[in-house]
This record gives structure tokens, sequence and C-alpha cells, in this order.
């Protein structure tokens, strides 16, 4: 029988303060060094709609909207929820692999932590399928070039500072946890953003859901463009979904009593870094976006619901960028989001 | 001191036969059964050129034409040559993975066998990056429609056709391998194919060369749009480049002598399935193909190369599609194809 909310809330803050305070100087809860074992690994994709092709000289049916999912499971992974992680705009699954630098990133060490872990790449994204076919109608001028979608790119000048590695383009903040020498690195990781080009509502929600139930439930954990894609997938369909991840995104202010009803029922956490206000100008406001989610978390707490804040600085560890999934005590945090995995999602999950 | 060339050739000619005749009924060379165990995995980028962001609201610079890596290492795999994996039209590095119907890939079945693995996403496929600024420029009227990539598609009629599943769409050849239950799962593979949008030379080519400079060593791999890409690679610089493996592909008939010789020096296999000339109409002429690179290896091989045909018919070996590394016999195949490696490049390779 679970605690008293209130009681299992304070105990929790109290574990993750020590928890953070002692990190500073504390190896990972993972051993890196052994092989790492892998009872089975693979891909598959989830969703899809067949659509006909039209234009001169096509014929027949393509598949679209598809999404792409890429797997590694450790012995036992059957005792723990899985957890499905999901990239933000601009990017791809690799956002969750060897980071910049070369380090280990999030999709081993949660393996090695014993879970099963999905990496999905956005609908229109990476692997994932996409309906292409206005570009080619537009060239052949059956459609107006206004129907083409508007692609996102994102320059290094706009994701040093959006992605909050310094106040400036190449000025990094003193206590900066991204690792800077490797920027380069991140900057290969961007490639166009398709999204413009998908329906609503975005197929990749559809697909998280679908993926939660296929899975027999899953913990869905997403970022920045992607971080609320957890919720919205809830409000597609809950029901394979035990808990939820979102790290830096905005959160909408329009949500329905009844949709934060739904939302309550899944345990969820949110998680920001460092300098959410230091960095002025530019298209994105971490500050705002904080202040957003802190609303949210209290609204879903006032319906009842199992919901948190993890404000990286406010447990002791400073410097976190956007991309800390990648900064240099990447590890770290993500031993904070297993502990409350752990808290949160097992001791609520029968398998 | 290697052996002379005609006796190595009957050598292997007859081991091959040998090898094929009982490969029906024998088991995979790797151990399937017990988990794998990985010494390192992960992903990086090669190449990538720096370009100015230009249209309306756009400022600064993004890397574009980067070839995206994910590899896996079993432990020792020092000890052998690695191999690079690079896919075809309209399909991405899940080309080499879980097939459709769920059986392992040539990815992890050539980490069972001892070594490394690298799957690269062509550039502007998959998470590898392009220049995808034209579509804007087209939206916003700064450049014409006409300046727009073609995009390529492939519906599942042309698939099924085109892959050689059957003579037509739904009729499978009676001895296919193909796994045609689980088509759909194929078709979800297959995404636009935004190459038009790629400068010349084309940026794969010259990142797979860097790759194997990068490996100290590599054998690459290549199928359909990607079959000599191998070979394209090896132009642009042979020096990492120990061995080519080229998959169901057209020829080019002019190629100089100097090329030749320069891809003589590289040991060379080229492979196709079955029912090359049974499938008429389409797109694809697989038997003139075939026909073609018949030529190409004569050619290598007049000029002292040694370049090798493998026709899996010729073998005894019946009803491979163009997918042969998702055919029900996919193992089979990778048998055929490690041992060519081992006799053609380990035994010439100093590591």
């Amino acid at each position: 029988m679970p605690a008293p909310r209130r009681t299992r809330a304070i105990a929790l803050l109290f574990a993750l303060g020590t928890t953070a305070a002692a990190a500073q100087g504390q190896p990972p809860k993972a051993n890196l060094k052994r092989p790492l074992v892998v009872a089975s690994q693979g891909s598959f994709f989830v969703g899809g709609d067949t659509k006909p092709l039209s234009g001169p000289g096509a014929g027949g049916d393509v598949t679209v909207n598809q999404m792409y999912v890429q797997y590694q499971a450790p012995p036992d992974a059957g005792r723990f929820v899985p957890v499905v992680m999901v990239h933000g705009c601009c990017l791809s699954s690799k956002t969750w692999e060897t980071t910049p630098d070369g380090r280990m990133g999030w999709d081993e060490y949660f393996v090695r932590l014993g879970r099963a872990v999905y990496l999905a790449d956005q609908v229109s994204r990476g692997r994932s399928g996409f309906d292409a076919s206005v570009i080619n109608a537009v060239k052949a001028g059956s459609q107006p070039p206004s129907q083409l979608p508007n692609v996102l790119f994102a320059s290094r000048q706009v994701a040093w500072t959006v992605f909050r590695f310094g106040p400036k383009y190449g000025t990094a903040f003193p206590d900066g946890q991204f690792p800077v020498e490797a920027a380069e690195e991140l900057y290969k990781q961007m490639i166009p953003d398709l999204n413009a080009l998908l329906p609503t509502p975005n197929p990749t929600w559809t697909n998280m859901a679908a993926l939660a139930v296929r899975l027999k439930g899953a913990i869905l954990m997403g970022h920045s463009e992607s971080g609320f894609f957890p919720e919205r997938a809830a409000l597609v369909d809950p029901d394979g979904i035990r808990g939820m991840i979102s790290i830096e995104q905005p959160c909408p202010a329009d949500l329905t009593d009844s949709d934060i009803a739904a939302l309550a029922k899944i345990p969820t956490l949110m998680v920001f870094g460092d300098h959410l206000g230091d960095v002025t100008g530019g298209p994105a406001n971490w500050q705002a976006s904080f202040e957003s989610c802190q609303a949210y978390v209290k609204r879903v707490v006032a319906a009842g619901g199992d919901a948190e804040m993890m404000h990286l600085p406010a447990l002791g560890i400073r410097g976190n960028s956007h991309m800390l999934m990648q900064d240099r005590n990447n590890l770290q945090v993500a031993d904070l989001i297993a502990r409350w995995i752990d808290a949160h999602v097992e001791q609520k999950t029968k398998r």
C-alpha cells in the first residue's frame, strides 16, 4: 500500500537532495567498465498510413507517417518498465547516443541500469516516414509554392544560445556543463526539421501512445520540441503509459480540467537545467517555459496527480544546458531520473 | 606469401560450392542463442560542410552533408577488418537491422561473427544531414519551383517487382526467399529519397572513404542505389578501403583504364540473387545490371585485380530477392560473404 502522498513527496525531496549533493563526487549507479550484455536488440515501426501517390509518372501506394523505433534490452529487462526516448527539434535519436565529446549516452546507460530502452525518431525525421509529395507537386506546378513546408533549421549561432551553452555565441558559462569544445559534433546532429509536413494531430503522439500499448507499459520521455509529447500521447490513449518524463519544454496553459484529470493518473516528472533566465533574446525563453511547467505541475498536483518539477539548480546541481543528456554530468542526471522512476513508476506498476 | 591467384580462385570456388550446397541445411556460423556481448557501441558523424543560412529571418551557419554512422563492436574486434554497410534508394540503415518478419539482420550477425559493424545513413537520408534551404527559398519566392529536388518514392507496387518478390504485384515467386507475408513492414522502411538535393560528387562517397581512413581500414558494402558506392569511394581515396562488396546494382561501363587499375588493387565481391530476368517492365532491369557487373568483374580481373561475381543461383541457392539481407536465408548469404572476407581480405590485411 503506498504511503500518503505528502509523506512520499517529502521523503523523495529529501532523497533527491541527499543524492544530488552526494552525486557531485559519486560514480554513476551503473557499471560502465564491463562489456554490455544485450539480451535482445533491433528495430521496428509503429503506425503509418497508406497513401496513393499522385503526380506525373506516379503509381501506387506509399506508407507515410510511420515511426521508426530502435531498441536494446539487457537480460531480465522484463523486471522493469521500459523507457521510450524521443528527441527534439532539428535533431534525431542521435540525441541520446554517444555525446559530442564521445562519452556514453543515456541510451546505453539506462540499459546498463537494467532497463529496456526504445529510441524513436519523430515522424518526418531520421528513419521515420513522411509525405514529401508536395515537393514534387510544387516542382511540377500542380500546387503553389505556398503549400511547401517551412523547414526548420537551427544554425550553430542560434543553437549556442537556445541550448544555453553561454550568454552569447562563442562565450560559455563558466560553470557550464555542456562540452563546448565538442560543439561542432553537436551541430552535425542538427538536421532539417520537416514537422511542418505533418497532419494534425502530430502522428508522433499517436505512435508514442501505440508503442506504449505494444510494450504493455512504458515510460515516455520527451525533450524540447517533444518535451510535452508524452502528455500529448497520453491524451490520445493513456492505456500503456506508466510514466511521463518531460525535459525542458513549454507547458500549455489551455488544457481542460478533463485533460488534467486524465493526465493526473500518470506519474509525471519535469526536468529543467540551469541558467534559464541568463540568455536574453533569441527564439526560446526558458524561464517562461519553466514557469509554465511549474504552473502545470501545480495544476496536476491539485487534481490529485503525482507530478514533480526537478529543477537541477534547486538540488545543488549547477551549469546544466538544454542538452542535459549530453552534458558532462549527464549520467548523474540520468541517475536522478532513474531514482524517480524507481520511486514513482516501478512501485506502482505490476509487470 | 599469398598463393598464386588462379590456385586461390579455384580453391575458393570449390569452397563456395561446397558451402553453398551444405548451407541449405546448415545452422549459421555464428551462435544466435547466447546474449550478445558488446565491447563498445555508439554513433558519430563523418564529413559535413559549413554553410551560411540565407533567406528571411535566417542567420548563422548550419552543417550540411554530414554522414551519420552507428557502430557496434564485439570483444577483440581489433583482430578483424570492420565492415561498413550502406543502404539503397528510399531506405535507411534499417535495411540491415531486424528483418520485416522479425529475424536477426546482418548488423548484429556480423558482430556475432566477431567483426565491428558500422551502419551509415546516406547523406540526405535518415539521421544524416543535408541542405534543404531551397525548399524555404521556393516557398518565399526567391527561387523558382524548378529548383526543387525531384523526391524519389517507391510505392509498394513498384517495390514488389523491383525488389523481385514476384513477377507482378501480389504474386510471389514459388521459391522466393523474401518473407512476403511481412511485406507491409518493408514498405514502412521506405522513406522519401532526397538525393537530388546533393552536390556532385555525392558526399556519401567522400564520407565513406573518410570513414575507412578513420577506421584504419574497412570493408565497404553497398546495396542497390549505393551498390557501387564502395568503388566510388575508392576512386575518391582508396587508402582505408580493404575490400568492396557491391550488392545488386548496375556497374558503369565508362570507367577509364586508370580508374580500373586503381580499383583492381582492392578485393571486390559482387553479389546477385535470383530471378534477375523474370520480372519485365518497371524501372529496374536486373539482368542488364548483372551483365554490366559481369563485364566489370572481367575488366578488373584482366587488370590483375581480385574481383568475383557471386551469383547465388550459380551456387545452388535459389529464390533470393533484391533485399537478400532480409530474405529467409539471409544468414546463409551472410556466411558466404563472411567466408569471402576471410579468404580475400583478412589474409591480405595486416591490422
